[in-house]
């Protein structure tokens, strides 16, 4: 499997971008986080002055053997009901996508059914993965297959000198195989990870833990061997999603990650290719308790905090017009030099 | 001093926008804060599918006799010379309108020297407020007048039936100004109340408090007099946000209130008119201390939470693309029967 090459971001340019930021006609740091966003943008752009990025947004569906296990409130038919929902509009991400004009895609990577309708890009891997408790999810092969389709999804969009691109995901039980990634490449325990995804509660809750140590237990996955841990505990959109962040960064984009499933498949990439993290903006601070505790574990400051739980990249489109604040604000701002403003007095 | 009139809103429109709400193509609640967002556009708007609104917003510049006492880490003469730079295009509160589609106004209420450049709207009430340790800051004419040009310039705005006002400030000093009236009509003590502005510390910072109980001491001002005590305590700006809050409020208009400066604005319009509430949204949790412990205080969320403390109407214009994002997924999702989309299994 060939890993796309993500470019050197030069450390000194964050200096010159850090002068420029202190010479806008405003307080330092009074701009607080969108400060920090401000430099990130620049940093990646290769610009003390990043132009307004165009935005895309993928969101890559998938099933899970693990749902027969009974960790999701809803029933695996769904998945595909929700792709045929998205290919029509009538999604949340699909009304913020319009909002905000950010280009959206709707790929298949591992739906159970075929989801051949118009507006799916075709590229299923596995259908549906298999149940883990049995045996690994996916092959290697197919973990590998899933990786591969993220990065092809991304090579069809417009090859743009710099850009946002946001991953989302639609699949029943994928907070479960989040948990179990999450675990695995993020050193949380099985309780800390396991959360209500879309409203598993009590003794269910408490079922999906057992099933996520059952998981673990039987594979024992190792976070050396990504792709390995990949396949054992599947999924397909986890796989897709790395792919395309690691393809992303590589045409030097900014990669905005969206919440608790996308983080965990940002820790797959970020295991195959630790460099993404310059690349990466966490869009928000998702209800899902792992998330939360993931975010703590990284030392991440998210964007938001809107106490989203839904996916499909809905923080990442949220994040969307913040960061593209923190790029008006670099690119437009004037200097005090420039616009004859006194700094502060002299202490 | 006549009080604009606000619409009365009816709460049980409020079951119907839940119900509209809970039948989208999502877990109910998923959309966390951006759902409580949703029902108040739809509520302010008067009906479940609020159209996309457009988005105003006033930077209104004052100066304050409170600063010769030291309160501010910048001369005086900077108000005059951002205002400049705001009519230029070239601060921040300017960069985020443009790249929100944001029609800013800019407004002269009570700056010390006059501001006759293009761009700015001239509604000068005070040449700068006298110092509230000698006597009253403005007498309760000019008070009453700067609420008056906040109603002014409001009507000079495009008379939509639904769109977001945002109201934001520059001027030196008026950090002090904000602290004096929340400890006034917020129930804050001096020290929970002052804060470091734009950079005030350590000995400085404590002058600052200092200052702030010698103007409390002498005018006792009286919540149950909101001009008056606007008046003894300053400054114009207040004033004129507080009135384009209610006008804004009396359109039919949701109104987003800035950081610290415009949050002790909206206590004044609070403290003249309560309905006004409804109409209320708190964009961000400022860093300056006083915002956090007044939001605290009035058990508010705000939408965002950026760590900004430059004022202008920054933290306002941040939120308008998450605000329409709430009237957009109100307005454009689909709902569980007409998407045929299965909902969560029951227990």
């Amino acid at each position: 499997m060939l890993l796309p090459t993500l470019p050197l971001l030069d450390p000194a340019h964050k200096v010159a971008l850090q002068a420029h930021l202190d010479d806008l006609t405003k307080p330092q740091g009074s701009l607080g986080r969108l400060e920090c966003l401000g430099i990130q943008m620049g940093w990646i752009a290769g610009t003390t002055r990043p132009p307004e990025p165009e935005a895309f947004l993928i969101t890559f569906g998938g099933d899970h053997g693990i749902a027969r296990h009974g960790v999701s409130a809803f029933p695996q038919e769904v998945t595909p009901q929700m792709l045929a929902n998205m290919a029509a509009g009538g999604a949340a991400i699909c009304a913020l996508c319009r909002a905000h004009r950010i280009t959206h895609r709707l790929v298949d990577v591992g739906v159970a059914v075929p989801c051949d309708f118009p507006g799916v890009s075709q590229r299923n891997v596995v259908r549906g993965t298999a149940d883990p408790l049995e045996g690994p999810a996916m092959t290697r092969a197919q973990a590998e297959a899933s990786f591969q389709a993220g990065v092809d999804e991304v090579a069809t969009l417009p090859n743009v000198p710099f850009a946002l691109l946001g991953l989302g995901e639609m699949g029943i039980a994928n907070s479960a195989v989040a948990a179990l990634l999450t675990v695995v490449f993020g050193g949380l325990t099985p309780e800390e990870a396991v959360g209500p995804g879309t409203g598993v509660q009590g003794q269910a809750l408490q079922h999906k833990v057992e099933v996520v140590k059952a998981v673990l237990a039987k594979h024992r996955p190792d976070p050396s061997d990504p792709m390995g841990a990949l396949a054992a505990v599947g999924g397909a959109e986890f796989g897709a999603m790395a792919g395309a962040m690691l393809a992303g960064a590589a045409r030097g984009w900014a990669v905005v990650v969206d919440g608790y499933i996308a983080g965990a498949a940002a820790l797959v990439a970020l295991a195959l290719e630790p460099r993404l993290r310059d690349f990466l903006i966490w869009s928000h601070r998702s209800a899902e308790p792992g998330a939360k505790r993931l975010l703590e574990r990284l030392d991440i400051e998210p964007v938001l905090d809107l106490k989203l739980r839904l996916g499909e990249g809905t923080g990442a489109a949220l994040a969307v017009p913040v960061l593209r604040s923190a790029c008006a604000v670099m690119r437009e701002m004037a200097t005090f030099s420039g616009a004859r403003v006194s700094g502060a007095t002299e202490k």
